[in-house]
C-alpha cells in the first residue's frame, strides 16, 4: 500500500516507516498508510515565510486571482479520478461533487470576488480617509498587508478537498502562503489533491505546502505572524486555541467546530402547503447527504408542536426510501461513515440522545445495504430521533456527527428562538417559512448565536443553495459552540490573513503609501490633458482644472424644460425661498455634474474609452444663478485589469462655485487604454 | 479613608472589610481602600445580560449615540473635579487632560460616528447584496445584531477614565452592556467617573457596571455571548486568554498589551531640519508625558548611524529643561509614576537595558523634584539610553514602563524595517521623514508588525495628534506582543461587540429583515407619488414607475451643445463605431440620468426637500438615439434623524430600455420632512 508523502520545503517527503493504515469506508480494504516521522515541521513553517511569502508578496491580489482561476480550471480536468478516490472515503458522487466540485467552486469565487472588490495592487486600503485636523494637512486611513507568516490549515475529515480549499484560497489571495494538515482518515484525497496542483507549477513555490500524519511539534514554532485556522471537534479546537505558542504569540486562531444547528418550521407551514415538503425534503437531504458527516447538517429540526407528528411522518416516509450502499454505486443514494471508528463514535452519542427520547426513524445497529458489506463498511442508518421533552439537555449538546437528527416541538416563536439558542453557537440555521413576520423575529432573535441563516420558501426553493452549503461570499462559521471563527466571506476571509494598519499622515504621504490620491495632496500637470495618457502614462495625481461655466438663470429653465425636471426649487421662486436648505431658485445638481462634464472632457478619441460609473457624490452648496463653476479632476486610482487590454480609472472630481466653495464632490469611474493607440 | 464601591447589578456595595490602602502617586498619603469581598460577580454578569442587554436593544444606533453625546458633555462639566482627583495618580493636568479630556473625546468621536456612519436601527448591515442564483430569487447578505452577553473590559492603571471609555463607548453603541474592572492603583478616579455616570441617569440602568477590586471569579461565570476586553500586561494577558472558560465557551477576547513601540527617522532628517527637531521633540514629550506611562510611548528610538550622536545631543538637552514634581504644580513638566511599587518595577527593567547599552540622560536612581517629596512619591528621573549593538535583545524585548526610551542605530532602509520589526508586534510606530520614497518603504515594511504608523513632516506637524495618542477613528491594537487585539477603530470597535450573520433569502424576506428594499423584491404603490410621502408615510418599497421618453438623435446633439460634452462617442459617428464599447453614437450617461430625473420628480413643494447625492452609479447598457428610457424608483431605506426633524431616504433607481434592459442603476439620496408640512 502506498505511503502518503508529505510537501514539505519544496520536496516531497516520505516517512521512513510504515506508517498506519487507513481503510477503504465502504469496503474495510487497505488504501494508503500514513506517517510524518521525519517531517521537519519547523523547517517547513521557515521555508514558507522565507520563499513562498515573498513569492506570494511579489504579485498583485489581481495576479494571484488569476492564477487560483487557472488553478481551478485545471483541478476542474481531473474531477475524474478524484471523484474514483472520494468513494473510498464512504462518498457517493453526489457528496463528492459537494467536497470536490464545491473545493473547486471556492477557487473560482474567490478569484472572481478578489478580481470585482480587491486593487490590482499588493496593499488593500479598507474605508474611507478620515481627516484628523481642521486644516486638513494631517488624515488617516487604514491599509491592509500580508501577514508575514504561514497560514496554518487544520482540517476535518469530512471534506478532504472542499475544506483545505476553503482556507487555501483567501489566505493565497491575500498573499500568505499555506500549510494544509489533512486529517488521517481522508488524507490520500487531499494528497492527491496537492500532488496536482505541486505538478501542474500553477503557483509560485512555497505557496502551498502539505503535511499528511500528525501535526507533531508544528504549533510549537509559530510566530506573531502565523495563523491557524482549525476545523474539527470542539474539544481538538479548544486544546490547540490554548496552545501555550498560540496564547503567548498572540497567533490568530480561527476555529470552525461542529455544532447543534437548527432547521425551524414555521406555524403557517402545515402539510400541504409548499413549505412543510421543502422543510421534510432538506431535513431528509441534510441528514443523508455526507451521511451527515457535515459540520452543517440540522441536528435539531424545531417544528410546532401541532405540526410534529405530520413532519415525523412525512420525514420517516422519506426517510425510508434512501438507499444505503456501495457509494460507488449509483443507485445508492448515501454511502457510508468515513470509518468503522466514526461509526461507533456515532452509535455513542446517539446512546445518549435515545436516552431523551424516541426513535422515529432508523435503527443504529441495523442496516440495509446495496452492493457492499454491512459489517466491513461503515454503514448506518438515517436515524431520526423525537425529543418532545425540549428542556433536556441532550438534544442540544450531544452531537452525533453522522445520519442523524432530533425533532423537537415548540409553542410559542419565542420558544423556538430559544430553543435555536440553546446551541450555544451553531453554524447555521434555517427557517422554512412563507410567514414574513415569523421569519423576521425569528431570523433577528437568532442572529446573535449564529453564522449564517438560511430563509426557505416557495419563491427562493429553485435556487436556494441549501441549508449545508457554505458559500464562498457569505461567511461561514459561528459564535460559542461552533468554534467562535469566521471563514470566507469574501474579503472578509482574505482581511484576516491581513494586517490592518491604521496610517496617519499628511494627504500626499498617504497617497504615495496607498498609491491614490488623497483630497488636499499634491497633484501634477505637465500641459497634457490626463484624458489622453493611456495607462502607461497615467500617474496618480495628474489632473486638469476647468471653466469657470457661469449658470445662468436661462440655463437653469432650459434643463428644466429639456430633461422634464421642473421640481420647484428650480423653477418657482417663491416656493424656492421656502425651502429651508435652499432659499431660492437653485440649479439641479444633475445640471451641475453635466456642465462639469463639458468642462472637464476632452472630446477627440483617445485612451479613455467610456464612463462607466459615478461614486459617493455629494452636492455641498446650492449652485444658484449666475455663480461660475470650475471643476477639477484629478486621477485617484489607477488599476490595470490583468487580463483586457485596458483597467480602470477612478478620477475625483471636484466642482468649486466662484467662491472658491466646493459645489459639489464625487468619483468618476472610466475604463482607460493600457496603451495609446 | 473611604473604601472604594462596586456598582453591581443596579446598586453601590461596599465591602466588609477594611480593604487594602491605595496611595497617592506623589505624596505617599493614603486616598482609598479596595475590596471586592462579596461582589458577587456573577449576578452582575447575569444583570447585564437580563436587564442592560434588553434595555440597550431597544435603543437605535442613533438614540444610543445621541445618550453618549449627552453623557459626554455631562462629564465634560465635572471636569475640574476629577482633574483634581487625577493629579493623586500623579498625572499632571497636561497628563490629566489626555486622561479625562481624550476619555470623553472618545465618546463624542464615537457619538458622531454612530450618527454619520451607523444607519438610524438596531439592525446593522453590512456590505452588498450578494447575488446566489442566477434568477434572482435568491439573495445573501451580511446583518450585524448585538450580542446578549456583557462586554468585561478590564483596564489598566495608567489611564483611569479614558482606558474603560474606550472600551465603553463602542460596546454602548453597539448596545452592548458594560462591566467595568478598573486596576486598583488608580482605581478611584474610575469609581468617581462612574458615580457621576450612574447618578446622571442618562443611561438606561444596567448599560454600566463598575468592579473595583479582584477581578476574582469573574471569568468563570462568562458565557459565549459575553466578551472580554482587556488592557495591561502580556503575562496578564496570556493568563486571562488562556482561561478555561474563555477558552471552552469561545468568549471573545480583546487584548492590547505594552508594546515596544519605535520610532525611526529618515535619513535625510539631519541636524538643522524641521524633521530632526520634530524627532527629538517627539521622542522627549512621549518619554515625559504620563511619566512614560503610556503603552503607545516610544520605547526605540531607531536613527541612521551618523546621526545618532546628535540625537542623543539633542535629546538629552530637551530631557535636561523636563521639571519632574509635585504634579498639581503647573511648572512641573512630569509628575511621579502611578506606585512606589511601579517605580520598583521600572528600575528593574532599566537594569536589564543597562546591560546592553549605555546612558545618554537620566539616572534611574536619583532625580531632583520640585513642591515634592522624592522619596515618599514614585518620582523617577527620564532615562534615555543607547544601545549600538542592535542585535542584543534587550532593547526590543524590555519594556520599562516609565519616562524611559533606548536610541538604536541603522545602517540601511532595509535594517530599520527589520529593527521596527524586532518588537514582535506594537500598537504604534512613528518615521519622522520628508523622504517619501523612504517613508514609503517603511510603512509597507513595518505594516504588518504594527496597528498604527505615524508619519510626521513640516507638512503634517501642526495637526498631528503625535505617536502616542489613539484615535476612536483609528484602530488601536497590535499584533503578536501588542496583544493580538484592535479596539475602537470606528465602526470596526462597534462591530467587534455584534454578531454578524449571513443571511441567505428571497429579495422580499431579506427585505424585510435589513428594513431596506432589496432590487427584485417586492413592492408597492397606492397611487400617490412617493415624494409626496412624509418619512410617518413612507414605506420601504414604495415606488413610481414613469416614461417612456425617447432619447432622441437631437436630445443628444442638443445636450453635446448646451453641457459642452463633446465626447466623440456621442458626437461623432465614425469614431463611435470604433470604440470598442458603444460601436456606434450614444446618449451622454448625465443626460440619460437627468431624463430619467426629469421623469420621475414630483415638482410641487412637499416633504422631499433635496437631492443631496447619488450612490453606486453604474451605466449598465449603451443608450441610443431612438431608445426609450422608463424610470422606477423605489423607497430603498428611510432613516429620520434623532434630533432634526427631517432625515434621509435613500431610493433604488433603474432605468430600463425599451427592451427591457437595466441602462443605469444607481441610489439617489435625499432629504424628507419627517412630517407633512
Amino acid at each position: 500500500m502506498p505511503l502518503l508523502r508529505s510537501y514539505l520545503a519544496g520536496r516531497w517527503h516520505s516517512a521512513p516507516d510504515e506508517g498506519q493504515p487507513l481503510y477503504d469506508a465502504a469496503t474495510g480494504e487497505e488504501v494508503a498508510r500514513i506517517s510524518a516521522t521525519g517531517a521537519d515541521r519547523a523547517a517547513a513553517l521557515a521555508y514558507g515565510r522565507d520563499v513562498g511569502g515573498p513569492a506570494l508578496r511579489e504579485l498583485t491580489f489581481h495576479q494571484r486571482a488569476q492564477l487560483l482561476k487557472v488553478l481551478a480550471s485545471h483541478l476542474m480536468e481531473q474531477r475524474e479520478e478524484l471523484y474514483a478516490l472520494s468513494h473510498r472515503t464512504g462518498a457517493t458522487l453526489a457528496d463528492s461533487k459537494i467536497d470536490i466540485d464545491g473545493g473547486i467552486g471556492t477557487l473560482f469565487g474567490y478569484s472572481s470576488k478578489a478580481r470585482k472588490e480587491l486593487p490590482n495592487d499588493t496593499v488593500y486600503v479598507e474605508g474611507a480617509v478620515e481627516p484628523l485636523g481642521r486644516q486638513g494637512t494631517f488624515v488617516g486611513q487604514h491599509i491592509a498587508v500580508p501577514l508575514h507568516g504561514v497560514a496554518v490549515q487544520i482540517n476535518a475529515f469530512n471534506f478532504p478537498m472542499w475544506g483545505p480549499l476553503e482556507k487555501f484560497a483567501p489566505a493565497f489571495i491575500a498573499g500568505v502562503p499555506s500549510l494544509i494538515k489533512p486529517a488521517s482518515q481522508t488524507a490520500y484525497l487531499t494528497e492527491r489533491m496537492v500532488e496536482l496542483i505541486v505538478d501542474s507549477k500553477i503557483l509560485p513555490e512555497g505557496s502551498i505546502q502539505l503535511l499528511t500524519g500528525s501535526a507533531g511539534d508544528l504549533l510549537d514554532h509559530l510566530t506573531a505572524q502565523d495563523l491557524v485556522s482549525f476545523t474539527g471537534s470542539a474539544s481538538t479546537a479548544q486544546k490547540l486555541r490554548a496552545h501555550p505558542v498560540v496564547i503567548r504569540n498572540s497567533v490568530r486562531f480561527n476555529a470552525e467546530a461542529d455544532s447543534l444547528n437548527c432547521s425551524i418550521l414555521g406555524p403557517d407551514a402545515k402539510p400541504g402547503t409548499t413549505e412543510f415538503d421543502l422543510f421534510v425534503k432538506q431535513l431528509a437531504y441534510e441528514m443523508t447527504a455526507k451521511a451527515g458527516q457535515k459540520c452543517t447538517a440540522i441536528r435539531r429540526a424545531i417544528v410546532p408542536a401541532r405540526l410534529l407528528d405530520d413532519v415525523a411522518e412525512a420525514t420517516r416516509e422519506r426517510l425510508g426510501k434512501v438507499v444505503v450502499g456501495n457509494p460507488a454505486n449509483p443507485d445508492v443514494r448515501m454511502g457510508a461513515l468515513a470509518s468503522l471508528e466514526q461509526r461507533e463514535e456515532v452509535r455513542r452519542s446517539l446512546k445518549a440522545l435515545q436516552d431523551a427520547g424516541s426513535a422515529v426513524f432508523g435503527d443504529p445497529l441495523h442496516v440495509d445495504v446495496v452492493d457492499a458489506d454491512a459489517e466491513r463498511g461503515a454503514f448506518l442508518s438515517p436515524v431520526l430521533l423525537r425529543v418532545d421533552d425540549v428542556d433536556r439537555a441532550e438534544p442540544h449538546e450531544v452531537e452525533a456527527f453522522g445520519p442523524v437528527s432530533t425533532l423537537l416541538p415548540y409553542d410559542s416563536t419565542e420558544q423556538a428562538v430559544s430553543l435555536a439558542a440553546r446551541g450555544l453557537g451553531s453554524l447555521v440555521g434555517s427557517i422554512v417559512s412563507a410567514d414574513t413576520g415569523f421569519v423576521r423575529e425569528v431570523v433577528l432573535g437568532a442572529a446573535p448565536w449564529h453564522g449564517r441563516l438560511l430563509v426557505l420558501d416557495a419563491t427562493d426553493a429553485k435556487e436556494s443553495t441549501g441549508h449545508g452549503s457554505p458559500l464562498p461570499m457569505l461567511i461561514h462559521g459561528g459564535p460559542g459552540r461552533a468554534g467562535g471563527g469566521e471563514e470566507m466571506g469574501g474579503v472578509r476571509g482574505i482581511l484576516h490573513h491581513l494586517q490592518r494598519t491604521a496610517v496617519q499622515a499628511s494627504p500626499t504621504v498617504l497617497g504615495a503609501v496607498t498609491n491614490r490620491y488623497v483630497a488636499g495632496g499634491e497633484r501634477r500637470s505637465d500641459g497634457t490633458h490626463p484624458f489622453r495618457k493611456s495607462l502607461a502614462e497615467l500617474k496618480v495625481g495628474d489632473y486638469v482644472t476647468a471653466g469657470p461655466r457661469v449658470v445662468t438663470k436661462e440655463d437653469i429653465d432650459h434643463f428644466s424644460d429639456f430633461a422634464g425636471d421642473k421640481f420647484y426649487a428650480h423653477t418657482d421662486e417663491e416656493a424656492a425661498k421656502a425651502n429651508p436648505i435652499f432659499g431660492g431658485i437653485v440649479a439641479h445638481g444633475y445640471l451641475v455634474i453635466s456642465l462639469a462634464a463639458g468642462l472637464f472632457v476632452e472630446p477627440s478619441p483617445g485612451p479613455v474609452l467610456a464612463n462607466y460609473g459615478l461614486e459617493n457624490l455629494r452636492f455641498l452648496t446650492p449652485v444658484y444663478p449666475d455663480d461660475a463653476l470650475t471643476v477639477t479632476l484629478t486621477a485617484k486610482q489607477i488599476s490595470p485589469r490583468v487580463d483586457t487590454d485596458y483597467g480602470v480609472v477612478t478620477w475625483d472630481a471636484e466642482v468649486t462655485n466662484q467662491n472658491g466653495e466646493s459645489v459639489a464632490k464625487y468619483d468618476v469611474l472610466t475604463l482607460v487604454a493600457k496603451e495609446s493607440a
